[in-house]
């Protein structure tokens, strides 16, 4: 005989890399994006969203180190639509409208996007497969005028969410300037140079010698394993070093300005100290009086080094452009600066980068101090619409990571918006759940948030911890006798469990944070409460 | 020689039955949700936020009308996860939550929830692939003042957002009345229970009649096609159709009271003429003050109905005291009341259901006036946790259909939230973006939604249109004449556009909405100019 089979029980979980927010979580995020989208409307950007599907098609080839197709998102077979992916990023379905619409939408077209992505990727620590983005673009603008506004606004927001000035710094580069330098050096297979790339963006974790052999043939990595190089020619090494050094050979000019600083006798700090592109630009961020003199120099190396290459000359005459905007409209070198060792990874960018990196130290999960590091990142991408279209539509705009910026809040303990836990009516008599229903009723129309006790109501020991549990401020109780005499018992758990903290179990049973007060003067006695606490 | 395939453009469209939304509509619906959740966290709910992915298996089959497995979600295979899909709605992975974290949870857990689901139907007018669901749900209370809490909650909710009293009906019934009285007529085949059930969910569409008919043998539906009947002996009809009819035999027994009222000329109302549950409800629904009366009868009704079966008491027993909870809140039947004919056609629910329907008329495609009808509903539904854990935990909550409450926000004139169009500085001068930027600078610092043309700024004309487009207030112009003097010109083009629904195009342009002020009371004089608009 065929034994049955039992239909085992689902498991209660979420797929691997997919997570739940819980209560303080989402609030905290919620009222981050409501403030950046204040900001964002505030310099005339409008909403859009788009749904979360899209067809494989419309989203294109565009993640990060990603070759083979519909690797890195997820994608599935529908009759009606073919194939058909959960959106990766919030740029490609901007891409998608820009040219879907393209005969209703204002001209630019200034959108900011909010919501959820999700990328197919090995999940690890803090590394999930559905997250939050938070952008900003301006479509069909080509003017160095709108990158440099995204900019402004990028720095605007991070101070409007709680990243004070001097916390934060934005960097400014143009891809422009690097095509040229690789025409100068005669680097012309597209592959080659996104090699170049790729190595340029490892700077900050290699340092300059482990880029210089990514380069050329390649070095051993921190595990050992081989990894190939580009396989540029010395000189073509040479040349393109002398782009990624070029915030360094900038310092060697100034150096005879002798720009030291005495802030107070902890901060004696000189440039011609400074070793590294990092040292360079967070020294020169503590200065922002030598914004202008900062920019012209390392702009007029840059301007040196691609000679009279075309495309590198646009892009240094792009990078002047934004550069002298941001200074007219105040945004000096301790907001944001020109910096030429950013280039960003994605290969989509033409033009202008930018990236908004955390200044202020974190500590690791081992106990070391670090960087906090990027939180946004963005440029131009004016090749995306046309696609589509065919027509090539300027376009630029950032990227806000969501989950970073609010770590970085947090770490800072600059996060708001968690509702306070509600107080919480316990039942001591089953009979009279109309009454305690009353008290939330009165409460809540104090604005008070305020909640009965649902659960069983038998044992009253549930009940405080319940509250507890919830994190409540005020406990409301009252028995059969409270109800004749009219009053109700207070318990401030707030206070409660400051006592508890110091007392021992007798001591707090002697001190109980608890008051009797008159039923009709519930609201006023528990707003009291919560004043106090 | 084999031609050379060229790569066809992608196509600029989304999947089919996937919309974008754009700036108002996403403000709009922002800015309502924004108050339910105020309303839901006064209440002492919590935010949860789960993710659009859950495994196949803990989502289980719980969409209406579908059979095969899988039908009706977007699923998809994972080489780690197994067979993953979007969430169909918010209920399914609150059990999967409240399995998973049991032991962590508050208990009861009170929360709400808000964010996109996907249906994998087929799309129609109006009708969509992705839309918004706003939940808010108890685990893990059995006491029937977690329902009515829910039905009050609801009731607040909807008016905060905007919708009158007198404008909606929170109806509310439980399923053990009709379990029970499937009982007494020996209705045990389950499949049989569910036919009677959606039979009963059609009774607002084809009448008395029509049920009965799909109770027994079947009936023709308006394209002529047969619909085979649940097959029912006309006995068991008859007991079944008893319960159908409570509400009418609820209006005999009150008949006598004659309850007639004059509310002025316009409305003189009886009782005694209602002729369905729809124009009962409406009625009772305008006699708060027969509340208590009404939902006696009405109960009493009910308990003639179920005699002495167990689960049919229960369930009139649990409707009681939801009464009586809410009539001690103070909710009559102007904003909550009992209801029989409200069944539900989810599979799911064990207890208390509930519908929230705005009773208003608005105008079909056709013209022709109808009720906007349900924007909300819910009910208990105890073994969805159960699935995973194999112990029963009780649950009660509702669903908001976000989209058709914004729409009835919409046909009333009520929707808010949408930011104005900003002022747009134009650009005469391309040298001097500076001082445009400057100009727009300010003003955002006095809160004022303001932004620089970005576009080609050759033909002036295309800037106006732009400002058009973009809905703005002010248009502010300043050519090098103008700066030279230090003014600005301030078109007004909210009183521009007035003018010029009653002028030619000459007077038009003798009466130009547009002033000459000074460069330094800009901000001043719009902010003058915008509040007289």
């Amino acid at each position: 005989m065929a034994k049955v089979k039992k239909q085992p029980r689902p498991k209660a979980e979420t797929p691997k890399g997919f997570r739940d927010y819980f209560g303080a979580e989402v609030d905290e995020r919620n009222a981050m994006l409501a403030e950046i989208a204040r900001v964002y409307a505030l310099y005339g950007f409008d909403p859009l969203e788009t749904s979360g599907v899209e067809t494989v098609e419309a989203l294109g080839k565009f993640l990060p180190d990603v070759d083979r197709p519909n690797e890195g998102v997820f994608a599935w077979q529908e009759e009606d639509s073919g194939w058909v992916a959960l959106r990766y990023d919030l740029t490609a379905p901007l891409a998608r409208v820009a040219a879907q619409y393209r005969n209703d939408l204002p001209s630019p077209y200034r959108r900011y996007a909010m919501g959820p992505v999700w990328r197919n990727e090995k999940p690890g620590p803090g590394r999930f497969r559905q997250f939050y983005q938070c952008d900003a673009d301006t479509v069909g603008s080509a003017s160095p005028a709108a990158d440099a506004e995204i900019c402004a606004m990028l720095a605007d927001t991070l101070e409007a969410v709680g990243i004070e000035r001097g916390d934060y710094l934005v960097r400014v580069n143009n891809r422009k300037i690097l095509n040229g330098v690789l025409k100068i050096a005669e680097i012309d297979d597209a592959e080659q140079a996104a090699g170049v790339l790729r190595s340029i963006d490892k700077l900050d974790k290699i340092g300059e010698g482990g880029v210089r052999s990514l380069l050329g043939k390649g070095r051993l990595d921190s595990s050992g394993a081989y990894v190939d190089g580009v396989g540029l020619s010395g000189a073509q090494t040479e040349l393109v070093m002398s782009f990624v050094g070029a915030n360094l050979r900038a310092v060697k000019q100034l150096d005879r300005m002798s720009l030291d600083v005495d802030e107070g006798s902890a901060r004696k700090l000189s440039l011609a100290t400074a070793e590294n592109d990092r040292e360079i630009i967070e020294l020169i961020g503590r200065l922002p009086e030598t914004s202008k003199i900062w920019n012209n120099t390392v702009l007029g190396v840059l301007h040196d080094l691609v000679g009279s290459n075309p495309e590198g000359l646009e892009g240094v005459n792009e990078l002047v452009n934004i550069a002298n905007l941001l200074e007219a409209q105040g945004y000096l070198a301790d907001r944001i600066i020109i910096d030429p060792s950013v280039v960003r990874g994605l290969g989509y960018y033409t033009g202008a980068v930018f990236e908004a990196e955390l200044t202020f130290e974190i500590t690791d999960e081992k106990g070391r101090p670090r960087q906090f590091g990027s939180v946004a990142g963005g440029g131009r991408y004016d090749d995306l619409v046309k696609r589509f279209t065919g027509q090539a539509v300027p376009a630029t705009g950032v990227s806000i990571g969501v989950d970073r910026l609010l770590a970085a809040l947090r770490a800072k303990g600059r996060t708001s918006g968690a509702a306070a836990g509600p107080v919480v009516v316990t039942v001591m008599d089953r009979d009279r759940m109309g009454d305690y229903q009353a008290m939330v009723g009165e409460l809540r129309s104090a604005g008070i948030r305020a909640e009965v006790y649902l659960g069983n109501p038998k044992n009253f020991g549930n009940q405080l911890k319940y509250a507890d549990k919830r994190a409540s401020p005020v406990a409301v109780i009252q028995g059969g006798d409270e109800a004749e005499r009219g009053v109700v018992q207070l318990k401030d758990l707030v206070l409660g469990a400051k006592l508890a903290e110091g007392l021992t179990r007798e001591e707090w049973a002697e001190q109980p944070a608890q008051v009797e007060v008159a039923r009709d003067s519930l609201v006023a006695e528990v707003r009291k409460m919560l004043d106090r606490s």
